[in-house]
C-alpha cells in the first residue's frame, strides 16, 4: 500500500463523498486498489438499509426511488442510489432520461447517485456491484454514513434474482395494467418480494390488484414464521403512498432481526464469491482455445475430466 | 470395464429399449458406469433433431409434445419425449396428470418416454439431464435411432434459458390471453425462441396475438442473416397446425446448416461442463463448513481470496 492509497483510505473512512467516488471506480474496475478499502467497508459490520428495487420495465422503478430519496431526505437520512444496468438489446432506451430526472439531487450531498453498466458472468448482477454496495455502506464515521442503499435494476430474469441475493430488502413494483401481478406470481417472482408496491395506483384497476396479489399469496407455501410481502398502493410520480412503503420496509427489517440480515449479508457474499469463481472459469474456458466444449460434443473428451480441467486452472 | 458394463454397451449400440433406459439411470444418477456409454453416443455425431419446448404454465406444451408425437409417428419417425421438472414450491401439480396421458404411447416402440426431476445446481436443468439427451440421441444403429428428441420442462425463468442451451431448437407456446405474447417479449424469452406456437387459436384474439409477436420481433435487433422466428396458430388438443410447427422447426434446421448445428451441440456441451463445475464448487463451499461467505461478508476475508480457496479444492 502506497501513500495515495492510504490517502484514499483515510479520506474514504472520513466520509468524504469524492473519495466514496473513486473508491467505486476502483471496486468497478476490479483493480486490487479496492480491496483494502474493502476491507475496511466491511469490518464496519452492517450500517445501512439495502434495499433492492425489481419489476418489469414501465412500472415506475425510477420514479418510486426518486420518491423514495424526497421522503428518507425529509426524514433526515443519507441515501445513496445505485442503478445497474445489464443490458440486453432489449432493454436500455429509457434509463438515460430516468437518469438525467436524479441529477436534481446533485447539489445535495447526503443523496449519493451512481450508475454501474457491469454485467455479470450469468447475464445478471456482478462480483463488482456486490464490492460497490459494500462500499457505500462502509464509508464515512458513524455521523457521515448511508442510513439507506437503493439498487435499482434495468432488466428482468436473472438481474430479478440477484437483486434479492444482494439486497436486505426487495420492493417489487407492479402496476394496475396488463396483469403484473398475476405474472409476477407466475414467474415466480412474488417468491423474492418482501414488499409489493402497486405503482401507478390511480389507474383503474388497482385494487383488484391488491387482491390478486393477496390472494395469490395466501396459495402460496408459508409456514407461521413466514414473512407475508405487505402490499401497498402507489402513485410516485404524485409522491402517494411512499412513506407507507418506507414503514413496511422497516417492519421486514425488524422481522428480520439481527440474525436475518447477517444471513442476508451472508447470501451476498456467497453471491459475490461465486461471480467471482464463475468469471475466473469463464477465462480459463477461453484460454483452453474455444475447443474444449467442442471436443466434449465430439465426444472426444469426458464432460468430467473437461470440468477437472477447468478446475485445476491456470 | 466389466462384463456387465460391455453388454450395456453393446446392447445400447444396438437399439434395445431396455438398455437405453438403463443408461438413462445410471446417467440421471450420475454413476460412472454411463461415462463410456456416454462416449459411444457422443461419437456418433448428430443424428437427432432436439427441440425444447418452452412457455408459460396452462400454455398447453404437454399437449403440444403429444400432438407432435403424433404427426412425427404418422412421417414414421422415432421420438424420445424427455420431461424434466426442476420443481419449485409454485410449480407441479398438474405434471402427474400429462404425464399419465403420455402413458398411451407405451406400447409404441417407436416412441421413448421419460422423466427426470433432476435440478441443477443453478435452479434450472442439471448436467445430468444434458447427458441423458446425449444418450438418447446416440444409441442405435442407424435405422433404430430416434429420429426426433423432445425436451419439455415444467417451470420458468432459469430452466426456459437453459433448454435454450440444451436444444438445437427451441419452440415457444404462447396462448391469445393474458397477453402472454407481450410478456414473453418483455421477459427477454422471445429472443430465445426458433419456432413459436400461438396454441389454443380457437380462443379469441389469436389474430392479434400473432400481430403482436410479429411486430414484437420487427423490434428487434437482428441483421438481415439473422433468424426470425416463425409464428404458428395450433390448436394442439385437436391436432390442429402442428405438421406446419413441423415444417417450420425443419426450415430453421435447414438456417443453422451444419455448422450452425455443431455450434448448438457446443454450446450444450458447455452448459453441461458449466454445471458439473458449478455443483463441484458448490460441494467445496459446504465442505468449507458453510463459514467461508459469513467471513468474506465480516471482512474477515477477501471475496478474490474465497474464491481462489474454492478454485483451489478439494
Amino acid at each position: 500500500m502506497t501513500g495515495p492509497v492510504l490517502d484514499l483510505a483515510a479520506r474514504y473512512q472520513a466520509g468524504d463523498l469524492r473519495a466514496l467516488a473513486r473508491a467505486v471506480t476502483l471496486a468497478e474496475a476490479g483493480l486490487p486498489a479496492a480491496r483494502p478499502l474493502l476491507k475496511i467497508a466491511r469490518s464496519g459490520g452492517i450500517r445501512s438499509v439495502v434495499v433492492g428495487i425489481t419489476g418489469s420495465p414501465g412500472s415506475g422503478k425510477s420514479t418510486l426511488t426518486d420518491a423514495l430519496i424526497s421522503v428518507l431526505r425529509a426524514q433526515g437520512k443519507r441515501v445513496a442510489v445505485l442503478a445497474v444496468d445489464p443490458s440486453s438489446p432489449y432493454s436500455g432506451g429509457a434509463i438515460l432520461g430516468d437518469r438525467i430526472r436524479m441529477l436534481r439531487w446533485h447539489a445535495d450531498s447526503g443523496v449519493f447517485v451512481r450508475s454501474l453498466a457491469s454485467r455479470g458472468a450469468l447475464g445478471g448482477l456482478s462480483a463488482r456491484t456486490m464490492a460497490v454496495l459494500a462500499l457505500l455502506e462502509g464509508g464515512g464515521p458513524p455521523e457521515k454514513h448511508c442510513d439507506w442503499i437503493i439498487l435499482e435494476t434495468v432488466g428482468v430474469g436473472q438481474s430479478e434474482v440477484d437483486v434479492a441475493a444482494a439486497c436486505d430488502h426487495t420492493l417489487l413494483v407492479v402496476t394496475p395494467a396488463g396483469g403484473d401481478g398475476v405474472q409476477a406470481f407466475k414467474a415466480g417472482i412474488m417468491e423474492i418480494a418482501d414488499v409489493i408496491a402497486v405503482n401507478k395506483s390511480d389507474l383503474p384497476g388497482s385494487s383488484r390488484t391488491v387482491r390478486e396479489l393477496t390472494s395469490a399469496q395466501a396459495l402460496g407455501w408459508h409456514d407461521q414464521h413466514s414473512w407475508l410481502a405487505p402490499v401497498r398502493k402507489t402513485i410516485a410520480s404524485a409522491g402517494e403512498g411512499i412513506e407507507s412503503v418506507v414503514e413496511a420496509i422497516l417492519k421486514h427489517r425488524a422481522h428480520l432481526g439481527e440474525a436475518g440480515l447477517a444471513e442476508r449479508r451472508r447470501l451476498r457474499a456467497e453471491f459475490e464469491v461465486r461471480s467471482l469463481v464463475q468469471e475466473r472459469l469463464l477465462r480459463r474456458a477461453r484460454n483452453a482455445g474455444g475447443e474444449l466444449y467442442a471436443r466434449v460434443a465430439r465426444g472426444e473428451l469426458d464432460a468430467e475430466a473437461a470440468a477437472d480441467q477447468l478446475l485445476s486452472g491456470p
